[in-house]
């Protein structure tokens, strides 16, 4: 068995090496393919796609029979992130320290892009081989939307944007990252869930633990910004304040979030635990998004 | 058998009662589902939609099955619309002399309403009942992406943007408008057959069927830019000129572009022949899209 740190790696080059290919083989103006291409390839930590094969690694599974469904989250992921940094939205100029998509193609193009790359996601998912029942295939199609459409990830962009200049309680910002965040990385643990064909009762545990994965990544996110290193984080320390945005740290202080981020954890783990599976990778993962620095 | 236009109206109808019935159940912002719902309210021929029932009717089936298909198809095009009249595309600030949902909503969720859309015309084909089967839902989705993606619509969009200011061929113009146009009417008419159970000899002709309706639809639109009546076309006689766009009369001229559109028609009504199938309602079809005057 690998440790967390060395799965994370060479799982992360399998889908940074299989993404291009989805891109490559499509009959598309070479434009629109560059683009859609220089996002996926922009790099990131690829939590999503490796979270859902360290579910399917959990239950002992072939991991391979997860790679188009972990190609397919990654791949929306990347769609919301070129979205959100138009000019209309966050108007972000760089991303990951590189221009941002509309920086280098335009607009127009960062807009096809991110629709191409929503679209093209749930063929990822229609079209993963025959060794997945269709029935498996329409389930994760409908889990697929419900994480990333008016219901999930850009329901969550709706509320982070309405909510930018307002004063949030404790419950609206949840319900931004429940959103926004979690609710991709819920899709990857249920659907490594669904391709391992574990109970349902292990499916709703591992959409919970998922739940408390992704409030706990983002407490932690909002933690770095008052105290993580500039260079690590790829931001300036601070910004959050700077820019007046409800945080976890501005409704909690840093002792209140770092409390609730370990509750989170705590959940997380427990769940874990609860469940019948080998669960030394998830339990990496949840120790990765308490304690990283980046 | 009520004629064609009978037929038409009816079922437009049908699919516009329906179609805000999806975006209602949806726990999402309710500002968002009021932008999703603006545009999809927006009015329009509905043509899409209409043909995937028209097929069914042609094979002697429920039409009842293809209603969540027809309204996944409309939901992409009003999708496309949507992002199509940003200010980073084609900057317009009214369809169908109403104003455009970002000048409504603002375009940050203009974007998200699009993208809250195409993300959701998977979940109406993927949650279509248990009526039709699991691989056939697969098998439509597929198609969908084909459609309206890299490969389809989004990819056509690209092609319009980039020859705007140049002088187009044939060939180019073409693939514009089979990518941008024929390619969701595609959809619409390979989805009927698929539906229908019908034989794969079929499928394949009701592809080549909608092609030539597709293009002879964009031809039809050409035609009507320079001698269509500006208040039932809804825009300045002529427009097409100013802008200097590449169309079809401007490459053929009048008499040959009108020529080229009989010779659609008539491969399309050469198609319906070769199929044993009710062909009353899709002739109707293609003699609206020659003769319409709007």
């Amino acid at each position: 068995m690998p440790d967390f740190l060395t799965f994370l790696e060479t799982r992360k080059q399998l889908i940074e090496d299989k993404l291009p290919s989805y891109i490559e083989e499509l009959k598309a103006p070479s434009s629109l393919k560059s683009s859609m291409n220089y996002s996926l390839q922009a790099g990131g930590k690829r939590l999503r796609p490796v979270l859902l094969l360290a579910v399917l690694n959990a239950y002992g599974k072939d991991e391979s029979i997860g790679v188009d469904a972990a190609c397919a989250v990654e791949m929306i992921h990347t769609y919301s992130l070129i979205h959100d940094d138009l000019p209309c939205m966050d108007d972000d100029d760089l991303r990951r320290g590189k221009p941002t998509n509309h920086k280098v193609y335009g607009e127009a193009l960062a807009v096809l892009a991110g629709d191409g790359l929503l679209t093209q996601s749930f063929a990822l998912l229609a079209e993963s081989g025959n060794r997945i029942p269709a029935e498996i295939k329409v389930r994760l199609i409908s889990e697929l939307v419900k994480a990333s459409g008016a219901e999930g990830m850009a329901g969550g962009q709706v509320a982070d944007m309405e909510g930018e200049s307002a004063a949030l309680t404790l419950e609206q910002l949840q319900y931004i990252h429940e959103h926004k965040t979690a609710r991709l990385l819920q899709f990857s643990a249920v659907a490594g869930g669904i391709l391992s064909d574990a109970p349902e009762a292990d499916i709703k545990k591992l959409r919970e633990f998922a739940f408390h994965i992704g409030i706990a990544f983002q407490i932690k996110d909002d933690l770095l910004d008052i105290e993580g290193i500039e260079e690590k984080i790829g931001k300036p320390v601070g910004s959050d304040s700077v820019n007046e945005k409800t945080t976890y740290p501005s409704l909690l202080a840093a002792d209140g979030a770092r409390e609730k981020l370990n509750e989170h954890i705590e959940k997380a783990l427990n769940l874990l635990k609860s469940l019948n599976i080998d669960s030394f990778l998830l339990k990496g993962l949840c120790r990765l998004v308490a304690e990283r620095d980046h």
